[in-house]
Protein backbone atom coordinates (compact mmCIF):
# COMPACT_ATOMS: atom_id res chain seq x y z
CA UNK A 1 0.00 0.00 0.00
CA UNK A 2 1.24 3.40 -0.83
CA UNK A 3 2.17 5.88 1.72
CA UNK A 4 -0.25 9.18 2.14
CA UNK A 5 1.30 12.07 1.52
CA UNK A 6 1.09 13.98 5.08
CA UNK A 7 -1.57 16.45 5.51
CA UNK A 8 -2.81 17.91 8.26
CA UNK A 9 -6.83 17.84 9.05
CA UNK A 10 -7.83 21.26 10.25
CA UNK A 11 -11.69 20.12 11.10
CA UNK A 12 -10.46 16.92 12.81
CA UNK A 13 -11.26 16.81 16.59
CA UNK A 14 -7.36 16.14 16.78
CA UNK A 15 -5.39 19.08 17.62
CA UNK A 16 -3.28 20.36 14.93
CA UNK A 17 -0.33 20.34 17.15
CA UNK A 18 -1.14 16.83 17.84
CA UNK A 19 -1.31 15.73 14.29
CA UNK A 20 1.79 17.56 13.45
CA UNK A 21 3.55 15.95 16.28
CA UNK A 22 2.32 12.38 14.87
CA UNK A 23 3.43 12.87 11.56
CA UNK A 24 7.29 14.39 12.75
CA UNK A 25 7.44 11.04 14.70
CA UNK A 26 6.86 9.18 11.52
CA UNK A 27 8.96 10.77 9.53
CA UNK A 28 12.05 10.46 12.53
CA UNK A 29 11.04 6.93 13.20
CA UNK A 30 11.18 6.22 9.51
CA UNK A 31 14.76 7.62 8.48
CA UNK A 32 13.00 10.27 6.67
CA UNK A 33 15.03 12.82 9.09
CA UNK A 34 17.93 10.45 9.85
CA UNK A 35 19.73 10.76 13.30
CA UNK A 36 21.72 13.66 14.10
CA UNK A 37 20.23 15.60 11.05
CA UNK A 38 18.41 19.25 11.60
CA UNK A 39 14.91 19.09 11.32
CA UNK A 40 13.41 22.44 9.22
CA UNK A 41 13.12 25.43 11.42
CA UNK A 42 9.95 26.11 13.14
CA UNK A 43 8.72 28.88 10.42
CA UNK A 44 9.64 26.40 7.80
CA UNK A 45 7.24 23.45 9.29
CA UNK A 46 4.67 26.67 9.67
CA UNK A 47 4.71 27.07 5.81
CA UNK A 48 4.85 23.76 4.81
CA UNK A 49 1.65 22.80 6.83
CA UNK A 50 0.43 26.06 6.97
CA UNK A 51 0.12 26.24 11.03
CA UNK A 52 1.42 28.78 13.52
CA UNK A 53 4.49 29.02 15.43
CA UNK A 54 2.75 27.96 18.40
CA UNK A 55 1.66 24.77 17.49
CA UNK A 56 4.77 23.84 15.29
CA UNK A 57 6.31 24.94 18.95
CA UNK A 58 4.09 23.12 20.65
CA UNK A 59 5.04 19.58 18.32
CA UNK A 60 9.04 20.55 18.60
CA UNK A 61 8.36 20.74 22.31
CA UNK A 62 6.59 17.23 22.79
CA UNK A 63 8.75 14.78 20.54
CA UNK A 64 11.72 16.64 22.58
CA UNK A 65 10.02 15.68 25.64
CA UNK A 66 10.21 12.27 24.14
CA UNK A 67 13.49 11.87 23.68
CA UNK A 68 13.40 11.74 20.23
CA UNK A 69 14.76 15.51 18.53
CA UNK A 70 17.28 17.88 21.24
CA UNK A 71 17.37 21.58 20.38
CA UNK A 72 21.02 22.91 20.21
CA UNK A 73 20.90 27.13 21.62
CA UNK A 74 21.22 28.90 18.17
CA UNK A 75 22.12 26.07 16.02
CA UNK A 76 18.48 24.67 15.33
CA UNK A 77 16.53 21.37 15.85
CA UNK A 78 18.43 17.57 15.80
CA UNK A 79 16.98 14.38 15.57
CA UNK A 80 18.51 12.28 18.11
CA UNK A 81 20.58 9.22 18.33
CA UNK A 82 18.61 6.02 18.02
CA UNK A 83 19.12 4.54 22.01
CA UNK A 84 21.47 2.02 22.65
CA UNK A 85 20.17 -0.47 24.77
CA UNK A 86 21.35 -3.46 26.93
CA UNK A 87 19.07 -7.28 26.45
CA UNK A 88 18.07 -7.98 30.64
CA UNK A 89 16.12 -11.04 29.97
CA UNK A 90 19.68 -12.29 31.34
CA UNK A 91 21.53 -10.79 34.22
CA UNK A 92 24.79 -9.62 32.90
CA UNK A 93 27.34 -6.48 33.42
CA UNK A 94 26.98 -3.60 31.16
CA UNK A 95 30.27 -4.29 28.94
CA UNK A 96 29.99 -8.06 28.92
CA UNK A 97 26.42 -7.17 27.45
CA UNK A 98 27.11 -4.36 25.14
CA UNK A 99 31.14 -5.48 24.07
CA UNK A 100 28.89 -8.63 21.92
CA UNK A 101 27.33 -5.71 20.38
CA UNK A 102 30.26 -4.16 19.15
CA UNK A 103 29.97 -1.18 21.95
CA UNK A 104 33.30 -0.09 23.36
CA UNK A 105 32.37 0.30 27.28
CA UNK A 106 34.52 2.26 30.08
CA UNK A 107 34.33 3.35 33.27
CA UNK A 108 35.66 6.28 35.44
CA UNK A 109 35.63 5.56 38.87
CA UNK A 110 34.27 8.47 40.55
CA UNK A 111 34.91 7.22 44.20
CA UNK A 112 35.41 4.11 46.12
CA UNK A 113 35.84 4.42 49.55
CA UNK A 114 34.46 2.76 52.64
CA UNK A 115 31.59 4.02 54.17
CA UNK A 116 28.62 3.65 57.23
CA UNK A 117 25.64 1.01 55.77
CA UNK A 118 22.53 3.44 56.09
CA UNK A 119 18.99 1.62 56.59
CA UNK A 120 18.80 0.85 52.36
CA UNK A 121 21.87 -0.79 51.89
CA UNK A 122 22.41 -2.78 55.64
CA UNK A 123 18.95 -4.40 55.17
CA UNK A 124 19.63 -5.13 51.19
CA UNK A 125 23.08 -6.96 52.30
CA UNK A 126 21.67 -8.47 55.50
CA UNK A 127 24.18 -6.31 57.72
CA UNK A 128 23.54 -4.32 60.79
CA UNK A 129 22.70 -0.86 60.29
CA UNK A 130 26.21 1.32 60.86
CA UNK A 131 28.50 -1.60 59.57
CA UNK A 132 31.17 -0.63 57.24
CA UNK A 133 30.48 -1.59 53.18
CA UNK A 134 32.50 -0.63 50.37
CA UNK A 135 30.62 2.19 48.02
CA UNK A 136 32.06 2.69 44.54
CA UNK A 137 30.79 5.09 42.15
CA UNK A 138 31.22 4.96 38.18
CA UNK A 139 30.74 6.85 35.61
CA UNK A 140 30.02 4.21 32.59
CA UNK A 141 30.89 5.68 29.23
CA UNK A 142 29.63 3.65 26.03
CA UNK A 143 31.54 4.88 22.88
CA UNK A 144 33.01 7.93 24.93
CA UNK A 145 29.78 8.96 26.02
CA UNK A 146 28.53 9.06 29.66
CA UNK A 147 24.82 7.06 29.50
CA UNK A 148 25.42 6.17 33.22
CA UNK A 149 25.95 6.93 37.02
CA UNK A 150 26.41 3.62 38.90
CA UNK A 151 26.49 3.66 42.59
CA UNK A 152 27.75 0.44 44.50
CA UNK A 153 27.53 -1.05 47.93
CA UNK A 154 29.33 -4.52 48.53
CA UNK A 155 30.31 -6.29 51.63
CA UNK A 156 33.85 -4.88 52.84
CA UNK A 157 35.58 -7.94 52.27
CA UNK A 158 34.69 -7.56 48.31
CA UNK A 159 35.19 -4.84 48.53
CA UNK A 160 38.82 -5.32 49.62
CA UNK A 161 39.65 -7.59 46.64
CA UNK A 162 37.38 -4.64 43.96
CA UNK A 163 40.10 -2.05 45.28
CA UNK A 164 43.06 -3.60 43.54
CA UNK A 165 40.77 -4.67 40.31
CA UNK A 166 40.88 -2.99 37.03
CA UNK A 167 37.71 -1.10 37.42
CA UNK A 168 38.17 0.74 34.19
CA UNK A 169 37.70 -1.81 32.14
CA UNK A 170 35.98 -4.54 33.88
CA UNK A 171 32.21 -5.39 35.12
CA UNK A 172 31.89 -5.49 38.84
CA UNK A 173 29.61 -8.79 37.84
CA UNK A 174 33.05 -10.59 36.53
CA UNK A 175 35.17 -9.21 38.96
CA UNK A 176 33.23 -10.79 41.60
CA UNK A 177 33.19 -14.15 39.29
CA UNK A 178 36.71 -14.30 38.14
CA UNK A 179 38.86 -12.65 41.28
CA UNK A 180 36.57 -13.30 44.10
CA UNK A 181 35.41 -16.53 42.99
CA UNK A 182 31.63 -15.69 43.39
CA UNK A 183 29.09 -17.06 41.49
CA UNK A 184 26.41 -14.68 41.01
CA UNK A 185 22.78 -15.97 41.35
CA UNK A 186 20.06 -13.54 40.59
CA UNK A 187 18.94 -10.15 41.02
CA UNK A 188 16.54 -8.29 41.65
CA UNK A 189 15.38 -5.31 40.35
CA UNK A 190 13.28 -2.08 40.46
CA UNK A 191 12.92 0.34 37.46
CA UNK A 192 11.05 3.15 37.87
CA UNK A 193 11.66 7.18 36.43
CA UNK A 194 13.34 10.03 37.84
CA UNK A 195 14.77 13.84 37.03
CA UNK A 196 18.20 14.51 37.17
CA UNK A 197 19.22 16.24 40.06
CA UNK A 198 22.80 17.85 40.65
CA UNK A 199 25.14 14.99 40.98
CA UNK A 200 23.60 13.26 37.51
CA UNK A 201 23.96 16.80 35.88
CA UNK A 202 27.24 17.12 36.88
CA UNK A 203 28.21 13.06 35.85
CA UNK A 204 26.49 12.87 33.02
CA UNK A 205 26.50 16.19 31.58
CA UNK A 206 23.03 16.47 31.32
CA UNK A 207 20.77 19.39 32.11
CA UNK A 208 18.99 19.46 35.80
CA UNK A 209 15.53 17.63 34.96
CA UNK A 210 16.24 15.38 32.11
CA UNK A 211 14.88 12.18 32.44
CA UNK A 212 16.84 9.61 34.10
CA UNK A 213 15.84 5.36 34.07
CA UNK A 214 16.55 4.32 37.72
CA UNK A 215 17.07 1.04 38.63
CA UNK A 216 17.75 -0.45 42.29
CA UNK A 217 19.73 -3.99 41.58
CA UNK A 218 20.30 -6.81 44.30
CA UNK A 219 22.58 -9.02 43.16
CA UNK A 220 23.38 -12.59 44.90
CA UNK A 221 25.16 -14.98 44.46
CA UNK A 222 23.85 -18.80 43.99
CA UNK A 223 23.82 -19.24 47.24
CA UNK A 224 21.37 -16.37 47.83
CA UNK A 225 23.50 -14.16 49.91
CA UNK A 226 23.27 -10.87 48.52
CA UNK A 227 26.41 -9.58 47.63
CA UNK A 228 25.94 -6.54 45.67
CA UNK A 229 23.53 -3.53 45.62
CA UNK A 230 23.97 -1.13 43.43
CA UNK A 231 21.38 2.33 42.00
CA UNK A 232 21.74 2.57 38.08
CA UNK A 233 21.10 6.15 36.56
CA UNK A 234 20.65 5.94 32.83
CA UNK A 235 20.54 8.64 30.57
CA UNK A 236 16.88 8.67 29.64
CA UNK A 237 17.46 9.95 26.16
CA UNK A 238 20.71 7.61 25.25
CA UNK A 239 19.25 4.41 26.64
CA UNK A 240 16.99 1.55 27.16
CA UNK A 241 16.51 -1.59 28.97
CA UNK A 242 14.66 -4.52 26.58
CA UNK A 243 13.93 -7.77 27.67
CA UNK A 244 11.82 -10.62 27.08
CA UNK A 245 8.85 -11.86 29.49
CA UNK A 246 6.39 -14.76 29.29
CA UNK A 247 2.99 -15.68 29.80
CA UNK A 248 3.21 -18.40 32.58
CA UNK A 249 -0.34 -19.67 33.90
CA UNK A 250 1.20 -20.75 37.14
CA UNK A 251 3.30 -18.17 38.08
CA UNK A 252 5.89 -18.56 40.75
CA UNK A 253 5.01 -17.77 44.17
CA UNK A 254 5.35 -13.75 44.54
CA UNK A 255 7.13 -14.43 48.10
CA UNK A 256 10.33 -15.50 46.30
CA UNK A 257 10.60 -11.75 44.24
CA UNK A 258 10.57 -10.54 47.48
CA UNK A 259 13.46 -9.00 47.89
CA UNK A 260 13.43 -5.21 47.24
CA UNK A 261 10.23 -4.83 49.26
CA UNK A 262 10.25 -2.25 52.03
CA UNK B 1 25.05 -1.05 66.70
CA UNK B 2 22.77 2.31 67.45
CA UNK B 3 21.87 4.69 65.02
CA UNK B 4 24.28 7.46 65.29
CA UNK B 5 22.97 11.28 65.86
CA UNK B 6 22.41 12.95 62.43
CA UNK B 7 24.89 16.13 61.92
CA UNK B 8 26.37 17.32 59.04
CA UNK B 9 30.06 17.79 58.64
CA UNK B 10 31.10 21.35 57.59
CA UNK B 11 34.80 20.57 56.81
CA UNK B 12 34.33 17.32 54.33
CA UNK B 13 34.70 17.57 50.94
CA UNK B 14 30.82 16.47 50.73
CA UNK B 15 28.90 19.49 50.16
CA UNK B 16 26.35 20.29 52.61
CA UNK B 17 23.82 19.93 50.36
CA UNK B 18 24.70 16.65 49.40
CA UNK B 19 25.11 15.58 53.00
CA UNK B 20 21.94 17.41 54.26
CA UNK B 21 20.07 14.92 51.18
CA UNK B 22 21.63 12.03 52.43
CA UNK B 23 20.50 12.74 55.59
CA UNK B 24 16.98 13.13 54.87
CA UNK B 25 16.87 10.60 52.41
CA UNK B 26 17.83 7.89 55.20
CA UNK B 27 14.84 9.68 57.30
CA UNK B 28 12.00 9.13 54.86
CA UNK B 29 13.06 5.47 54.06
CA UNK B 30 13.36 4.56 57.12
CA UNK B 31 10.06 6.22 58.13
CA UNK B 32 11.08 8.84 60.56
CA UNK B 33 9.04 10.95 57.80
CA UNK B 34 6.31 9.03 57.05
CA UNK B 35 4.55 8.70 53.43
CA UNK B 36 2.40 12.20 53.28
CA UNK B 37 3.23 13.98 56.46
CA UNK B 38 4.77 17.58 56.33
CA UNK B 39 8.53 17.92 55.93
CA UNK B 40 10.01 21.22 58.15
CA UNK B 41 10.31 24.18 56.29
CA UNK B 42 13.34 25.57 55.08
CA UNK B 43 13.75 27.52 57.87
CA UNK B 44 13.35 24.93 60.51
CA UNK B 45 15.83 22.49 58.84
CA UNK B 46 18.22 25.27 57.94
CA UNK B 47 18.10 26.27 61.88
CA UNK B 48 18.21 22.44 62.72
CA UNK B 49 21.69 21.90 60.91
CA UNK B 50 23.21 25.29 60.78
CA UNK B 51 23.09 25.86 57.12
CA UNK B 52 21.86 28.56 54.52
CA UNK B 53 18.72 28.76 53.16
CA UNK B 54 20.07 27.64 49.91
CA UNK B 55 21.52 24.52 51.24
CA UNK B 56 18.31 23.51 52.02
CA UNK B 57 16.40 24.12 49.17
CA UNK B 58 18.94 22.65 46.99
CA UNK B 59 18.73 19.21 48.90
CA UNK B 60 15.20 19.42 48.97
CA UNK B 61 15.31 20.08 45.20
CA UNK B 62 17.04 17.01 44.46
CA UNK B 63 15.09 14.71 46.63
CA UNK B 64 11.79 15.68 45.25
CA UNK B 65 13.54 14.89 41.54
CA UNK B 66 13.90 11.66 42.85
CA UNK B 67 10.45 11.63 43.97
CA UNK B 68 11.02 10.67 47.32
CA UNK B 69 8.85 14.49 48.51
CA UNK B 70 6.48 16.99 46.95
CA UNK B 71 5.67 20.33 47.52
CA UNK B 72 2.07 21.76 47.67
CA UNK B 73 2.43 25.38 47.06
CA UNK B 74 1.40 27.44 49.86
CA UNK B 75 0.83 24.29 51.98
CA UNK B 76 5.02 23.10 52.27
CA UNK B 77 6.59 20.01 51.51
CA UNK B 78 5.40 16.54 52.06
CA UNK B 79 6.38 12.96 51.86
CA UNK B 80 5.80 11.04 48.95
CA UNK B 81 3.58 7.71 49.32
CA UNK B 82 5.79 4.72 48.38
CA UNK B 83 5.50 3.52 44.79
CA UNK B 84 2.70 0.93 43.43
CA UNK B 85 4.99 -1.94 42.28
CA UNK B 86 4.20 -4.69 39.61
CA UNK B 87 6.06 -7.98 39.44
CA UNK B 88 7.03 -8.14 35.49
CA UNK B 89 9.06 -11.61 36.19
CA UNK B 90 5.62 -13.27 34.22
CA UNK B 91 3.77 -11.69 31.80
CA UNK B 92 0.50 -10.15 33.09
CA UNK B 93 -1.92 -7.61 32.76
CA UNK B 94 -1.81 -4.67 35.05
CA UNK B 95 -5.49 -5.68 36.78
CA UNK B 96 -4.08 -9.40 36.89
CA UNK B 97 -1.21 -8.54 38.67
CA UNK B 98 -2.54 -6.13 41.22
CA UNK B 99 -6.30 -7.33 42.31
CA UNK B 100 -3.81 -10.10 43.55
CA UNK B 101 -2.12 -7.64 45.97
CA UNK B 102 -5.55 -5.86 46.91
CA UNK B 103 -5.27 -3.01 44.92
CA UNK B 104 -8.20 -1.69 42.56
CA UNK B 105 -7.73 -1.56 38.86
CA UNK B 106 -10.13 0.70 36.70
CA UNK B 107 -9.72 1.48 32.98
CA UNK B 108 -10.91 4.92 31.87
CA UNK B 109 -11.13 4.63 27.81
CA UNK B 110 -10.03 7.95 26.50
CA UNK B 111 -10.46 6.68 23.07
CA UNK B 112 -11.08 3.57 21.03
CA UNK B 113 -10.57 4.04 16.83
CA UNK B 114 -9.79 2.77 14.14
CA UNK B 115 -6.73 4.52 12.41
CA UNK B 116 -4.29 4.02 9.39
CA UNK B 117 -1.00 2.14 10.66
CA UNK B 118 2.15 3.96 10.45
CA UNK B 119 5.77 2.35 9.76
CA UNK B 120 6.08 1.77 13.67
CA UNK B 121 2.79 0.07 14.21
CA UNK B 122 3.03 -1.83 10.92
CA UNK B 123 5.92 -3.22 11.32
CA UNK B 124 5.32 -4.51 14.54
CA UNK B 125 2.39 -6.22 13.67
CA UNK B 126 3.99 -7.28 10.67
CA UNK B 127 1.59 -5.59 8.59
CA UNK B 128 1.53 -3.58 5.44
CA UNK B 129 1.85 -0.39 6.29
CA UNK B 130 -1.67 1.78 5.58
CA UNK B 131 -3.08 -1.19 6.93
CA UNK B 132 -6.12 -0.64 9.21
CA UNK B 133 -6.01 -0.97 12.88
CA UNK B 134 -7.55 -0.65 16.26
CA UNK B 135 -6.44 2.07 18.60
CA UNK B 136 -7.29 2.27 21.98
CA UNK B 137 -6.49 4.49 24.52
CA UNK B 138 -6.66 4.02 28.30
CA UNK B 139 -6.20 5.61 31.51
CA UNK B 140 -5.73 3.35 34.33
CA UNK B 141 -6.56 4.17 37.92
CA UNK B 142 -4.85 2.27 40.88
CA UNK B 143 -7.40 2.87 43.88
CA UNK B 144 -8.66 5.75 41.92
CA UNK B 145 -5.56 7.61 41.15
CA UNK B 146 -4.22 7.65 37.39
CA UNK B 147 -0.94 6.13 37.03
CA UNK B 148 -0.91 5.17 33.39
CA UNK B 149 -2.02 6.26 29.98
CA UNK B 150 -1.68 3.04 27.66
CA UNK B 151 -2.03 3.36 23.85
CA UNK B 152 -2.60 -0.65 22.24
CA UNK B 153 -3.23 -1.45 18.63
CA UNK B 154 -4.21 -4.39 17.40
CA UNK B 155 -5.25 -6.16 14.11
CA UNK B 156 -9.13 -4.87 13.36
CA UNK B 157 -10.40 -8.21 13.36
CA UNK B 158 -9.68 -8.59 17.22
CA UNK B 159 -10.55 -4.86 17.98
CA UNK B 160 -13.68 -6.02 16.71
CA UNK B 161 -14.06 -8.39 19.39
CA UNK B 162 -12.44 -6.00 22.33
CA UNK B 163 -15.06 -3.21 21.38
CA UNK B 164 -17.61 -5.47 22.84
CA UNK B 165 -15.75 -6.13 26.02
CA UNK B 166 -15.31 -4.25 29.21
CA UNK B 167 -12.57 -2.38 28.86
CA UNK B 168 -13.46 -0.83 32.28
CA UNK B 169 -12.94 -3.26 34.61
CA UNK B 170 -10.81 -5.99 32.39
CA UNK B 171 -7.25 -6.46 31.37
CA UNK B 172 -7.05 -6.56 27.31
CA UNK B 173 -4.72 -9.50 28.07
CA UNK B 174 -7.58 -11.59 29.52
CA UNK B 175 -10.20 -10.57 27.01
CA UNK B 176 -8.04 -12.37 24.14
CA UNK B 177 -7.13 -14.90 26.35
CA UNK B 178 -10.78 -15.50 27.25
CA UNK B 179 -13.14 -13.69 24.65
CA UNK B 180 -10.98 -14.47 21.73
CA UNK B 181 -9.79 -17.49 22.62
CA UNK B 182 -6.11 -16.23 21.59
CA UNK B 183 -3.24 -18.20 24.31
CA UNK B 184 -1.04 -15.35 25.01
CA UNK B 185 3.10 -16.80 24.20
CA UNK B 186 5.89 -13.77 25.16
CA UNK B 187 6.00 -10.14 24.76
CA UNK B 188 9.04 -8.10 24.12
CA UNK B 189 9.52 -5.06 26.12
CA UNK B 190 11.53 -1.69 25.66
CA UNK B 191 11.40 0.17 28.89
CA UNK B 192 13.10 3.98 29.14
CA UNK B 193 12.71 7.70 30.89
CA UNK B 194 11.33 10.56 29.40
CA UNK B 195 9.44 13.63 30.33
CA UNK B 196 5.57 13.83 29.93
CA UNK B 197 4.16 16.08 27.28
CA UNK B 198 0.91 17.29 26.81
CA UNK B 199 -1.34 14.32 26.24
CA UNK B 200 0.05 13.06 29.23
CA UNK B 201 -0.10 15.81 31.68
CA UNK B 202 -3.94 16.02 30.93
CA UNK B 203 -4.39 12.71 30.45
CA UNK B 204 -2.13 11.64 34.32
CA UNK B 205 -3.02 15.05 36.08
CA UNK B 206 1.09 15.60 36.47
CA UNK B 207 3.10 18.75 35.39
CA UNK B 208 4.68 18.99 31.78
CA UNK B 209 8.24 18.04 32.11
CA UNK B 210 7.38 15.18 34.91
CA UNK B 211 9.55 11.68 34.79
CA UNK B 212 8.15 9.22 32.70
CA UNK B 213 8.93 5.24 32.54
CA UNK B 214 8.24 4.45 28.96
CA UNK B 215 7.53 0.84 27.75
CA UNK B 216 7.25 -0.58 24.41
CA UNK B 217 5.48 -3.84 24.76
CA UNK B 218 4.69 -6.17 22.16
CA UNK B 219 2.83 -9.47 23.23
CA UNK B 220 2.65 -12.62 20.80
CA UNK B 221 0.39 -15.44 20.94
CA UNK B 222 1.99 -18.89 21.54
CA UNK B 223 2.54 -19.52 18.22
CA UNK B 224 4.74 -16.36 18.14
CA UNK B 225 2.27 -14.04 15.91
CA UNK B 226 2.67 -10.28 17.81
CA UNK B 227 -1.08 -9.74 18.69
CA UNK B 228 -0.71 -6.55 20.69
CA UNK B 229 1.32 -3.45 20.32
CA UNK B 230 1.25 -1.26 23.33
CA UNK B 231 3.23 2.14 24.31
CA UNK B 232 2.50 2.29 27.96
CA UNK B 233 3.51 5.45 29.93
CA UNK B 234 3.66 4.99 33.97
CA UNK B 235 3.66 7.88 36.76
CA UNK B 236 7.56 8.18 37.50
CA UNK B 237 5.93 9.52 40.86
CA UNK B 238 4.01 6.84 41.56
CA UNK B 239 5.25 3.29 40.06
CA UNK B 240 7.59 0.86 39.55
CA UNK B 241 8.43 -2.31 37.38
CA UNK B 242 10.23 -4.88 39.40
CA UNK B 243 11.62 -8.43 38.33
CA UNK B 244 13.68 -11.01 38.60
CA UNK B 245 16.95 -11.53 36.23
CA UNK B 246 19.05 -14.96 36.61
CA UNK B 247 22.59 -15.49 35.44
CA UNK B 248 22.78 -17.63 32.87
CA UNK B 249 26.41 -18.87 31.89
CA UNK B 250 24.91 -19.91 28.35
CA UNK B 251 22.43 -17.20 27.22
CA UNK B 252 19.70 -17.47 24.41
CA UNK B 253 20.79 -16.46 21.17
CA UNK B 254 19.81 -12.71 20.53
CA UNK B 255 18.11 -13.30 17.75
CA UNK B 256 15.57 -14.95 19.53
CA UNK B 257 14.93 -11.13 21.50
CA UNK B 258 15.32 -8.81 18.25
CA UNK B 259 11.39 -8.40 18.14
CA UNK B 260 11.45 -4.57 19.10
CA UNK B 261 14.57 -4.24 17.10
CA UNK B 262 14.34 -1.03 14.73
Amino acid sequence: MRKKSPKLVPLSPVPLYNQLKELLRGQILDGSYPPLSRMPSENELGNAYQVSRITVRQALNDLQKEGLIFKIHGKGTFVAKPKTFQNVSTLQGLAESLSQLGYEVINRVHSFKTVTANTMVAQRLQMAEGTKVTEIKRVRLINREPVSLEVSYLPLALGEKLEKADLITRDIFLILENDCHINLGHAELAIDAVLAESELTHALHIEEGSPIMRIERLTHSDDGTPVDFEYLYYRGDAFQYRLRIDRQRHERPLAGHGGLAP
